[in-house]
């Protein structure tokens, strides 16, 4: 294989980048190599920098990070997410002001993804030590995400907090016509009174 | 800003990558980060090992590159394209067998580029030194590249070798309905009899 290959090979490794894309940046790279070489070692070097939250989870560059060590932010609601990615939604819709608690997963017992493999060890600490009253769960509203869902509501019921669980139903913007069958079920079977 | 920021702004850089993919790779590259690491490593080392070639001016791994330096290839034709990206969309074709001379752009006096940044003088080298009986302007039929072929014509037309110039017209698959006027005209006046 030449060194070109080897590039679009390495690029096509990327989430989301095809041969197509990779041969395209390829090209693009070596048309700007003294920049393109100098972004990569920044990227390393910010790849290297990052280090993971050993309160919540998050990525990070100083531990705790920033959410955990605001005392601004409401000490009492934790809220349980899968992954990093679900906590940047969640803060850019500015509707949050609690703490997180990711759990690096969700259960899937086809995968070997059990709940030894989760951080709820560390989530029962968190809730042991802190001064939680409510615990807000978050989990994607999937097999897996649900299975999460009703495993930690199991294990979380007689911890002495409110437990809560995030609202599925039709998005902002959809329609009832196109709105699958089981989306459609659970927003009429959650309907809220006025 | 904080390194994911910056991991977000570098990956954001690359063609084709907006920030919600940059977003998305950052995380993706976080949770494999030793893979991801030596990814990049690989990347930085495939693009500083890759030359351009002295001769037809193709990205490659050594110089003379592969095409310029096989002489089971037909020498007596030479393909003029805009960029190396094109040398790699004909090849695939293979429906070509002779040489490749890479200009690096088209002529764009708007954005400064005249002449004398093509690789216009290794060209006409090329034609003084070399057996070429034809050569084939192979540039893009867009604004640009059209004034390149017509800047070419002239003056190669007196170095005594035949000068073609790759079809335009419907695409293969296409439909007379929807293409646009200027393809369908062309497409007419380059009609040829059976």
């Amino acid at each position: 294989m030449d060194d070109f290959n080897k590039l679009v090979y390495s690029l096509s490794k990327l989430p989301g980048v095809g041969r197509k894309s990779a041969v395209r940046m390829g090209y693009y790279l070596l048309d700007h190599k003294e920049s393109a070489v100098e972004m990569f070692s920044n990227v390393i070097e910010s790849i290297q920098n990052i280090k993971t939250c050993s309160v919540c989870g998050n990525y990070c560059s100083e531990d705790p990070c920033p959410i955990c060590s605001d005392h601004q932010r409401d000490m009492s609601i934790l809220c349980i997410i899968e992954s990093q990615s679900e906590l940047l939604a969640i803060e850019e819709t500015g509707a949050y002001k609690g703490q997180y608690h990711i759990l690096g997963g969700a259960l899937d017992p086809l995968s070997g993804k059990g709940p030894d493999s989760l951080r709820i060890n560390e989530l029962l600490d968190r809730l042991a030590n802190g001064h939680f009253t409510e615990v807000l769960i978050a989990t994607n509203p999937t097999v897996e995400g649900e299975s999460t869902f009703l495993y930690l509501q199991n294990i979380l019921s007689e911890k002495g907090c409110r437990i809560s669980r995030i609202a599925t139903g039709i998005p902002m913007g959809g329609s009832l016509e196109y709105t699958d069958k089981f989306t459609l079920s659970k927003a009429l079977a959650s309907k809220h009174y006025l």
